[in-house]
């Protein structure tokens, strides 16, 4: 098994007999999860989807990374929330957060289209100066502002730099299947496309085109990450709390907050997880944060944050558990040496590999939370490559869609996501919008 | 004055006259501060630096930043905790959080020693790879483990690279005026050393040579920044709490906390943002996560994390309050055009500019996150640029230590961050650890 679920850090802080006082209640969410009788289920797709994907979508994948490889300096990925993170975690944990800057036979990759701020779109087109570019754009509806209002300017700039016929075959389209605004535009223009399923919502895509297509770009190799994924979905099929870590690890931290904690810091002691640390705030804060519940998702990297966070988790407000994500092996390694006079005085390390090192920051910094009552759950994993990433996003899907059940809430919507949505239409004047404008800027006393 | 405090947004969810109640408190801990008479005023010298610092190291700053951008490819700067979060904040919000793949005149820079991670550290050797390199280090003991290793390591890769001599005059030390491991090595081998002020913590630094050499080597504009400091710290100096709005914005942070808030979330709608937003993380965490209390710092940048944190914001737990700092005028801005077809529905933005709508995305997410009753405190500036970074750097430095004092800790020591350091030394066998390492190792269950 891949991930290695460790409770010896956090069962000490619940009550006797929690955790077997709510298998049932895990039972019967992941029950719900593997019948698809819950809330949202018409959003279930990723549950059997690394099993079953379409191999001839994913083969055209890999054929596409290829051309784009082979055709590319810059690649620009144009997409928000869902349609962002996970190919950018993934990228960045499997390589780097210095991706762009190290020396390799993949485009470097950019990701525009999720903010609003023209200062970061006015540098990418910067970034592009000189190159060869290509776009890949990502929206299910095609009309989400941020991307949209992106691809428009980067449309514009590849039909300045290239003719029409090469500017299209520059430009991949991630939508739906049939319907809404890109999928119009890409038949009318010729853009080679690709699917977003009906089935799964954003924060579960990572595993469709939707994460695949600049993943498999950056050269990962997302044979090996779809068989993590597989792997997974077959260990985690059946709910059955003992055999199943997802239920284990979703029950604990329904434990955890109904005995007070409001926040759960996810944990990794590698920098290049950090991106994934973004992508899992998503996962469980949309999917959790609603009808007035939820934990608030936050994130560290440690040893920085010891530096930083630490001593808020040490001893400030007791409103938090961590959930570290732990590899055993780095790609690569450094072993100490020794230096004759001393004078850093860290020859007591001579002979000391790196990795052990920061394994031992991990074991100091997990007792000494224990010390200050944090609990920490611990999910082990072997190696940082493709095949244990896969293996991991698969079980925290699982995992938070059955923690979701638990609390009581459909984890698979996010309505209130709209309200600012709505509100930014009216203000921007968006026909059809009229009378909701006038109340809004009254409140902002206009 | 360059910060505006908005209240508009978060007054309603006070009870009437809670503002004025707690202006005795505020202004009794504004006066702590300005007195020095509190808890922790050995740690007051970023008080009145702005306005008494030494011009000569000042110029030595500007002195040594123009030899470093000269006869520099790669600056590796080793620090952690405020010997790093400082530099890298200020450095990627007035360039880019893309600075080291823009065209400019000065060096890339690369943070290291901030954690224990080994492909992190091999990544950054990786990028030295031919290019001229120069190192600064910042540790004010020379004795923190993540900086020490690194120092370690790079010191043998200039060496490696760089005779003895030429090795030495691309070193500098920023370290205690006298004492400790980095000031005795600096001395033997002819390093060139600034001070980290006896009086000033590692988290209150950056206004330091701490900050000022690696943020000066980015050619940032380092007598704005300090300027925007100095008209702050004349503006913020009476506790008068009406005049004062450091004052108010501590009393509003602990209103909030009182009334049952835990987290306080920094929101900014520019990405450049975001490591300021992980320096204001520490700042506050580390300033007032003590005795267990305080509020838990978080952090977004909008409008991409309305599409991951969003929904948890506007209809999860209601635990959290907002603080958004808001720039009036971009960097470049970008006016959208017209499309003769409109197939993506964009053309009632035509003439608009990119700006606006992300200022009306501001507009649209408070409404929506009042309406979620989630409070919002607005900080706005009018520009992004180094004066008015320096002027909010004040701003928020001078705020924390009063809403410390009002909270009732030490904003000024971080007692807890020790634990883990013992705890790692220890189970790494450093000398004089022996007793503690079997203990823990029992508690590890080795």
């Amino acid at each position: 098994m891949a991930v290695e679920l460790i409770t010896r850090y956090a069962e000490e802080f619940l009550a006797e007999g929690a955790l077997e006082s709510i298998s049932g209640e895990a039972e019967q969410a992941g029950a719900l999860v593997a019948d698809g009788e819950g809330e949202g289920s018409a959003f279930l797709g990723w549950r059997d989807l690394p099993c079953g994907y379409d191999r001839g979508e994913f083969d055209d994948i890999l054929r596409t990374a290829r051309k784009i490889i082979a055709d590319t300096d810059v690649l620009i990925v144009i997409g928000v929330g869902g349609s962002y993170l996970g190919a950018r975690a993934v990228v960045e944990f499997v390589h780097s957060q210095h991706y762009n800057a190290l020396p390799k036979k993949t485009p470097d990759i950019y990701f525009a289209g999720n903010s609003l701020s023209p200062d970061a779109l006015n540098e990418l087109l910067t970034l592009c100066d000189g190159k060869r570019v290509s776009l890949i754009v990502i929206s299910k509806s095609g009309t989400t502002t941020e991307p949209a209002i992106a691809f428009r300017i980067f449309r514009k700039y590849m039909l300045e730099r290239y003719t029409p016929q090469e500017a299209a075959g520059r430009i991949y389209i991630t939508t739906d299947r049939e319907k809404g605004t890109l999928r119009r535009l890409a038949v009318q223009e010729g853009y080679k496309t690709f699917v977003v399923p009906e089935d799964i919502g954003g924060r579960y895509s990572v595993l469709t085109a939707v994460g695949l297509l600049p993943i498999a770009a950056a050269g990962v190799d997302i044979c090996a990450l779809m068989q993590g994924a597989v792997d997974a979905c077959a260990a985690y099929r059946e709910p059955c709390f003992e055999a199943n870590p997802c239920l284990r690890y979703a029950a604990l931290r329904n434990l955890f907050y109904r005995t007070g904690k409001s926040v759960e810091m996810f944990v990794s002691y590698e920098p290049s997880f950090a991106m994934m640390n973004e992508w899992l705030k998503q996962l469980f804060g949309e999917s959790e944060g609603k009808d007035g519940k939820g934990l608030f998702p936050a994130s560290a990297i440690y040893s920085t944050d010891n530096h930083s966070l630490g001593q808020f988790v040490q001893e400030g407000s007791p409103i938090l558990f961590e959930t570290v994500v732990l590899f055993d092996k780095p790609k690569t390694d450094i072993v100490m040496g020794v230096e004759e006079d001393d004078g850093d005085e860290l020859n007591y390390l001579a002979g000391v590999e790196m990795s052990q090192i920061n394994y031992k920051a991990f074991q100091g910094t997990v007792l000494a939370h224990n010390t200050g009552k944090v609990p920490n759950v611990v999910l082990r994993l072997d190696r940082k490559d493709e095949y244990n990433l896969g293996w991991l996003i698969y079980f925290f899907e699982k995992a938070c869609a059955v923690s979701g059940y638990i609390l009581g809430v459909n984890p698979f919507d996010q309505p209130g996501v709209e309200q600012y949505k709505k509100n930014m239409f009216a203000l921007l004047g968006k026909p059809g919008y009229e009378a909701s404008k006038r109340e809004l800027e009254k409140k902002l006393g206009l």
